[in-house]
């Protein structure tokens, strides 16, 4: 079988807890091959035992490769699919696992070659520290981890990608990209960016000696997300610009009504308090249920993993809904539900 | 010993968390006496083992009491200290935990008869869950625990306090009530905000249902302090409404900038992130050190505890510093450092 590898390019908190599961399955028929552009990270991936051997260039670390996963920040995947693009085999199946998705679903489709099954996807989960020290094979555990195959990826492909993210504990969730991106920004982008106003803005003040000495873990929570890699911040804000500046908006006028409410006092503002917990408490009791599309039952862990490399078997998966070929970025059905005002198009084709 | 008794009022979160260290001393030379508005809580709290005794009534409550712990909302505690003030005797100790501080230590200068040493206290610490099956022992250990006490308290009373406060395994921090409130805006109350606003605007939004989908482990901890008890938010907010109004402002102005620095990207949206990074980073790293007037040195929790019923041995605390006699509400340099415009100083004596 001389495809049986994976490799992941990119041994961050990411990278490495994908890894951390991939080589804790007994039974396995592959080998996990890992390479970053900070080659200590890359070591210390193959410390924790993430990795079976990291090697030095590109070109090692495709040969090979029956999958790649890409686990870097957004703008490094564009440059890194450029490079992909002149290196990789037909039949590769490439996953990214990057913050956003529409600009990563373009470049995929732009620069990889025929024939490469692209699978772009997104874990929910993170952590306050970032690099290999920080993973954790629980890090995914329960999490929703979006999917958005593009159209060149085979049921094939995406069966597999199905079946890791399942192996891995985590919930695969079909998302389109441009839908991703903007939930996304409300639910992950925005509070990046509220954990770094509300800690610039204690910081910033000059009472900061004495205000930090009564800071809780409410503030400790609430800023957590302000530790962050900058870096994968920057991108996220970059490749969701539109989504994140309209999200920003909204949080500002949330901020508002809740200010007009303090200044009123009394029973309005006790009832706002009440019903925001209780739609809360509600949500924390009755997680949304994963949608997938009729018809489709993911393969099992077992299956996808032990038939990585086996290919063609997976008529499990029936015909991917229709939905997941077009581009909603433009759908006003969409648009209307995020609550954004009709604009034109963008240059999406 | 006719006063060996320790009275908390309102067996919630906070009291029963009280509760549970007080009862959990092996030495012990007093009773835990409770009790609660809400008789299920009350009882909740015995069956915890965070009070030996649970009483029906006010009258019941302070009783040969030597100390009454007041753990109540804000706006409760108003009430509460009119109704103590008709029937608590000269000597004992009152402290309440309550969030806001300015306006409790002026109702119990109000209500409270001569001879009644009073020192407001707030433990920085709490909990996405409220009442008393939410409560721990290890709730506030570590945690600062900000104290007031008034200039009725003499030094055995602020001794008392102060030695409990570390047998619980807090840290004591001495701050002027108006200076806390300030503060506590800042780490504590606007945050409590920002976790309304965001799950509000993510709730309220067309998208809810596929957003929350997707929702991760960072949604969930910015909006946790949305799930708490709404009065008790309530009541933060009118007690505390200047100062939350003024925080508000800035941290709008904090999202415009940032705001303004994604528009921009490029290095500065770098810059921005990383220079937060650091700051936060050190922030954890190196923890504010908690002020204390000079010369005082706390009673240990050994002493203060013990001889909590003995009295008047408290010769360690020294002189209370003279900052904490004075009200800097109009306190130009504090107002000045708050960041706060020039206003005339408010009814305060």
């Amino acid at each position: 079988m001389p495809k049986s590898r994976i490799t992941i390019i990119g041994t961050g908190l990411i990278g490495t807890s994908i890894g951390l599961n991939l080589c804790a399955r007994k039974d396995r028929s592959y080998d996990v091959v890992g390479a970053d552009r900070d080659r200590s990270a890359a070591r210390h991936a193959k410390k924790l035992g993430a990795i079976d051997r990291e090697v030095d260039s590109l070109e090692e670390a495709v040969e090979n490769a029956g999958l790649v996963i890409i686990a870097v920040p957004v703008m490094a995947a564009r440059v890194l699919l450029q490079q992909l693009g002149k290196l990789i085999q037909p039949g590769t199946i490439v996953a990214d696992v990057c913050s956003t998705k529409a600009d990563v679903m373009r470049w995929a489709a732009e620069y990889l070659p025929e024939g490469v099954h692209f699978v772009g996807t997104h874990p929910m989960a993170g952590r306050e520290s970032s690099g290999p020290g920080a993973a954790s094979i629980d890090l995914f555990r329960g999490a929703a981890w979006a999917v958005t195959p593009a159209a060149s990826a085979d049921e094939r492909a995406v069966g597999v990608v199905l079946g890791i993210i399942e192996a891995i504990g985590a919930v695969p969730l079909y998302i389109d990209a441009a839908e991703h991106d903007q939930y996304a920004a409300a639910v992950s982008h925005v509070p990046l960016i509220m954990s770094v106003a509300l800690f610039r803005m204690v910081r910033d003040s000059q009472g900061w000696e004495d205000a930090s000495l009564l800071a809780g873990p409410g503030f400790k929570d609430l800023t957590r997300l302000a530790s962050g890699d900058p870096t994968m911040a920057k991108d996220i804000m970059t490749t969701n610009r539109d989504a994140v500046i309209h999200w920003i908006g909204r949080l500002q006028e949330e901020l508002s009504t809740i200010r007009q409410a303090v200044e009123l006092g009394g029973q309005p503002l006790t009832d706002l308090f009440a019903s925001t917990q209780l739609d809360r408490d509600t949500f924390l009791a009755n997680p949304p249920v994963r949608r997938m599309p009729a018809g489709v039952t993911p393969p099992s862990a077992q299956d996808a993993i032990g038939q990585l490399f086996v290919g063609g078997l997976y008529n499990k998966l029936k015909e991917m809904p229709a939905r997941l070929a077009v581009s909603p970025r433009g759908d006003p059905e969409l648009r209307r539900k995020l609550g954004i005002p009709d604009e034109p198009a963008d240059d999406e084709p």
